[in-house]
């Protein structure tokens, strides 16, 4: 038999594949489909003029099929610059911007440039998957951070298990799973964490776009030595539809850059050209756009927060963003309840299990719901299914 | 200052964009333009009916921009199994093929799957730098081979660098940089060599579709137990100038594919879905014009080495697909002469030190030349170029 790296071997499968699996062998009728709630995945494709200038690109400029710069096209890095360095009240240069085959890769460089095997990185409970998945096949043990009241990390707690393998903290907010936006004074409080013990802080900003504080979330990047401390992530997945693209960004020190740059040479090369185009049509042309579909989530938020609040026994600990992060009443694991909820509900979600470490009761009694991929009248039909769920 | 991955920070930075910054300050003219022989890059977009497929999926097909399988689409899937089980007169099923974000992704996801920190490559020499840094970025120890008589690596030789560390012998075949095509003996012999060892063999096939054999250039598939040894690679981008999309494929066992699979789930999710889209369409309808693009490449070889034989003291060491391994004649190391050549000459190729570990006579001796960006009359003026060069 050929060898097998064990880092990787005893890495889990990706959860959101297997969830597809339960699907298998089960009928949905026109009358009653199936309620996909389990990933967050915009169920259109962008607007159409984005769609036209991106088939405009294909059919008419030659560079849309050649390779790019390793950290991005310029005018897209600028672009992003210009717009953080405005919504921030920071500064923030084009040099300090690389352009990510999605927000995950983003993650997994700006890991590379930190830390190896038998290093160590803090993650709130829960954690996003593909975080503790990467961190598992590079030999880094993660060492997570139980939450608090509203699913907000506290970083006194953080600092209690930094040890001398920590090399960073990674937060996302809003949070992914449990939706929480993270106050400003709890990313001040993890940057000066970060900053006093000589560690990173990744803030993964993935669905900044739907926070529904209208000010800026922090105010990090008016720190003029941000870089010193701060690697910031960012997806154009969700905002501009673009998931099948895979466009993300890395924001950090331009010292860092050089480094992710040599990561990302050898695993991408460069994100797609037309993914690019498309991400910087969507952030010159849709900001009244991107304005009603924040408002549209917001509102499908407000039916999920309602809708629970009806439900016997379900308890909302975290909800914003794409997701909810809930305590179900039943009498089962979560992930014998996800599949009977395929089959009996017709609804697919995610079991908590797949957010939290082996064993920890949390995983057990929470679900994961991507709200946002269905709208209010889907959300009623979610919370009626649910409501007729035996258990 | 925040923590820096001692591995990365050891690994060189990206030779493509390094020689780039080499242009910055230098003036090229129309009567005297730059000759760009550093990269394997096509210089044209797709065929326009191909663009015009590519625009039109953009434009209306909803899933060219939503998520797809972590995996690949499965029409492309099928389809490289069903071109492959007939083009190597072997076995090989979709659920054996993942399309990744390039091919260097796939040479990382394979890497991934078989060795971690402290275990050990070999490769052959020159090598592909893009390899060499992958490797050592994650720990990996490569191991070299010296190539032979047409830069042809020996199993022998390399039964003889085999450690308990060993993991994988990675072929390139045509070899970038070296141009030599392995004939099938010497890529059965090696595969024969790995599977008595238990190591993993891959080659990378990127160059196939350039290939001046007609026949098979090797039948490890047509062996019903391929699977336990081979990894095989390939790129959409030469063969369909796709460069700028990232599409790629690793073909592996059933196995080997669920291990692919989580690497490709963290650092990807899934391949650009345009590129995939239009991989596909070029595989089912670009086969006679993939034919008339070997052909022409196969013209500018023979241009290559004809001009090659007139200039005095330049000795063609392999050439082959899109490059040339060169020795030069001058009294000065390759790196000084990529340079020169640069601001006096009008030409950017790379040194043969970026191909070979760090004080080896060979790499200062020799440089790369990706001939086929040029057409015949370019190569012609790059052998007047090279000609008028003093030295």
């Amino acid at each position: 038999m050929l060898p097998l790296n064990p880092a990787l071997a005893a890495t889990f499968r990706p959860p959101v594949m297997e969830a597809r699996r339960w699907l298998e062998g089960v009928n949905f009728t026109p009358d009653r489909p199936l309620i996909n709630v389990s990933q967050a995945a915009p169920v259109d494709p962008p607007p159409e003029p984005m769609r036209r200038a991106m088939a405009d690109a294909a059919l008419n400029q030659p560079d849309a099929h050649f390779y790019g710069p390793v950290l991005g096209r310029q005018e897209l890095r600028e672009a992003v610059a210009r717009d953080w360095s405005h919504a921030y009240g920071g500064h923030v240069r084009p040099e300090e911007v690389a352009i990510t085959q999605g927000c995950n890769q983003a993650f997994c460089a700006a890991i590379q440039t930190l830390a190896g095997a038998g290093d160590e990185i803090i993650l709130p409970l829960p954690w996003y998957f593909n975080h503790k998945m990467w961190l598992d096949m590079q030999g880094i043990r993660t060492v997570g951070l139980h939450c608090g009241q509203g699913m907000i990390p506290d970083a006194a707690e953080a600092a209690r298990l930094i040890t001398d393998r920590t090399r960073a903290i990674v937060l996302v907010s809003p949070n992914n799973p449990s939706g929480a936006e993270y106050p400003a004074e709890t990313l001040r409080a993890f940057f000066d964490l970060a900053r006093s013990r000589n560690l990173a802080l990744i803030v993964d900003e993935t669905y900044r776009d739907f926070d529904s504080r209208s000010a800026a979330p922090h105010h990090l990047f008016a720190d003029p030595d941000w870089g010193d401390t701060l690697i910031h992530l960012y997806s154009f997945s969700k905002a501009y539809r673009l998931t099948g693209h895979r466009v993300g960004a890395a924001i950090a020190s331009e010292a860092r850059m050089i480094e992710i740059e040599k990561f990302l040479d050898t695993v991408a090369i460069c994100a797609s050209q037309i993914g690019q185009i498309g991400a910087h049509w969507g952030m010159e042309n849709l900001k009244d756009w991107l304005a009603g579909e924040r408002a549209e989530i917001l509102a499908r938020r407000a039916a999920m927060e309602a809708g629970m609040a009806d439900l016997d026994g379900w308890k909302v600990k975290g909800c914003g963003a794409y997701f909810a992060w809930v305590e179900h009443p039943f009498d089962m694991a979560s992930p014998e309840l996800a599949r009977r909820l395929v089959r009996e509900a017709g609804v697919l979600l995610l079991p908590g299990t797949m957010f939290m470490p082996e064993g920890d009761a949390e995983g057990a009694r929470h679900v994961r719901i991507a709200f946002a991929n269905a709208d209010t009248d889907g959300i009623g039909m979610l919370m009626a299914r649910l409501k007729g769920f035996g258990g």
